[in-house]
């Protein structure tokens, strides 16, 4: 997806409407396993999982491998090419201690119009990423520089997430969404069946709030507008 | 315990006074273990571990287990059958990925007057349930729901907290109380006993913070206040 | 390290200007392991990883193991023996549900002149930690008080970081710097080869910010201000 069509791309537009639950709403009725959740990513910039900061965009991914990996070293830098309108994924090691991302990844991304970036890792630098007012999931804070420990040796690859609870791969192109409740990522193939499926249950779900906050049961509320 | 009496309670009244801590103090004199600490579920609404909510009332307790447990499905809806003054605590397989207990359930929780939810799992719709000011204390956060993975096997049934770290089980009727230092149970028949050495403990420490913040050694302030 | 000096150090003095990441960044060009990152132990008090709280100063250990360890208790309250400047750094045994760290300690400290406390553990009464305005630093909350599981064996010990992910050690008198993203050790004997090194790497990451805002590549920019 090139960087004019991520921002005009009608599935980002109709996404804006939506929340992280609404996403998987629709992906469970499409026998998406977990509903297209990310474990373990949760949002830390502009503010700690608070505020109504949403990001939606296609996949850039970064894939973090140690310093042994048989693959060689990617060889330009990857912030240098984000897309406008994309949201980063970084890939890391399961528990490295260092970071793999900091505020000077974000001024390139800000800059480059990309829209947040999601750390299945540790990323650093949490004030110049607050001052910069740049959307930031992340598995966990760090201090550290990655280069002691880790290269990266794929941008625009498959990434699984990582994770023993869960079997899901982040693909470039795929939909990442994220808000309050964790990140979703939605497989572009499946994006224009699953948008319809959002309305009708946001719909319905509004209408029961309604009827449950006067006093219906959830069960009369769900049979009365859920069938 | 009827809706009625669990609003009455003058346990529930008496507990309104303490902090979970000196519930914990107190449970560790009369040697229960852990002093009554749940690990792992703290507070997400209405604040992320911030601010005074306090939640204090009996369990309410829904056991959620894989769709292959030979148990049957409860036959009804769970939400619909919470006594007024309750705290609702949903019991979950560990390391589901998939959220058991979402914004409607709040809605219905809080008409039915329900003073608030501990989710041993992860739960959905923050935004929802901040806008409700439902207190919600549990595990992590979500966005998938979890008919695909889980069914409600028991309903008012003892359920033993999700970790390898403790030994705990929650019972109906066992006092939950909650606070931005976790959530505590009270085993109903310890109640009346624990009360008293709340009171106590809290009086001596008052004094102590006192004479501590003039200068006096914690060594000193303690066997003046607390022997 | 006396009471006097760790106040007047000039070590301490200079950290003041560095971040957490700052001291990092130095430390990895010394190759000291994962830039003396210490895993899992954030900020919780005065704001849970918000503003612009930072702590410096050496470090006072304290070492809680199990109530069957051999070693003997230790004969006085850790508490009232800790030094203006100091930071505590309390080590506990790993998945102890029970907290080591309480209000009144925290009341002890700062009477005392301590700067902050890092718990690689459980602390409890968060209310009031917040209430008097102390940095904490911890893996988790708790409720419960520790005396029915461990008891203090050293104190102005080494004390190793409780995870399997890391291996480091934290000596009396090290350095250890707090910030909103997590915990550095700065090993003393290492402090004054770093801080000159912290300033060269700001000022130039400083440059590098305000070039990337108006457009330069990342690899431009650090090939023109890193090299």
């Amino acid at each position: 997806m090139s960087a004019a069509t991520a921002q005009e791309d009608p599935i980002v537009k109709a996404l804006q409407e939506f929340t992280t639950c609404d996403v998987s709403d629709a992906l469970i009725k499409l026998k998406y396993r977990n509903g297209g959740f990310l474990s373990g990513l949760t949002m830390w910039s502009p503010q700690r999982q608070d505020g109504d900061t949403k990001i939606v965009g296609p996949a850039y991914t970064v894939q973090y491998v140690p310093l042994d990996d048989p693959r060689p070293k990617h060889p330009s830098h990857y912030i240098d090419s984000v897309p406008a309108g994309a949201v980063i994924f970084v890939s890391c090691p399961p528990k490295t201690p260092n970071a793999v991302y900091g505020g000077l990844m974000s001024a390139r991304a800000k800059a480059s119009g990309g829209v947040g970036s999601v750390i299945d890792g540790r990323f650093r630098d949490l004030q110049e990423q607050r001052g910069l007012g740049f959307p930031i999931f992340a598995r966990d804070v760090g201090t550290a520089p990655p280069a002691e420990l880790l290269k990266v040796a794929g941008v625009n690859v498959p990434v699984k997430l990582q994770t023993d609870e869960q079997d899901m791969t982040v693909r470039p192109g795929d939909y990442l969404i994220g808000d309050v409740n964790g990140v979703v990522v939605l497989p572009m193939e499946l994006a224009e069946q699953a948008i319809p499926l959002m309305k009708k249950q946001v719909e319905a779900d509004e209408k029961m709030a309604v009827e449950i906050a006067k006093g219906m049961s959830f069960s009369e509320a769900s049979k009365k507008f859920r069938l």
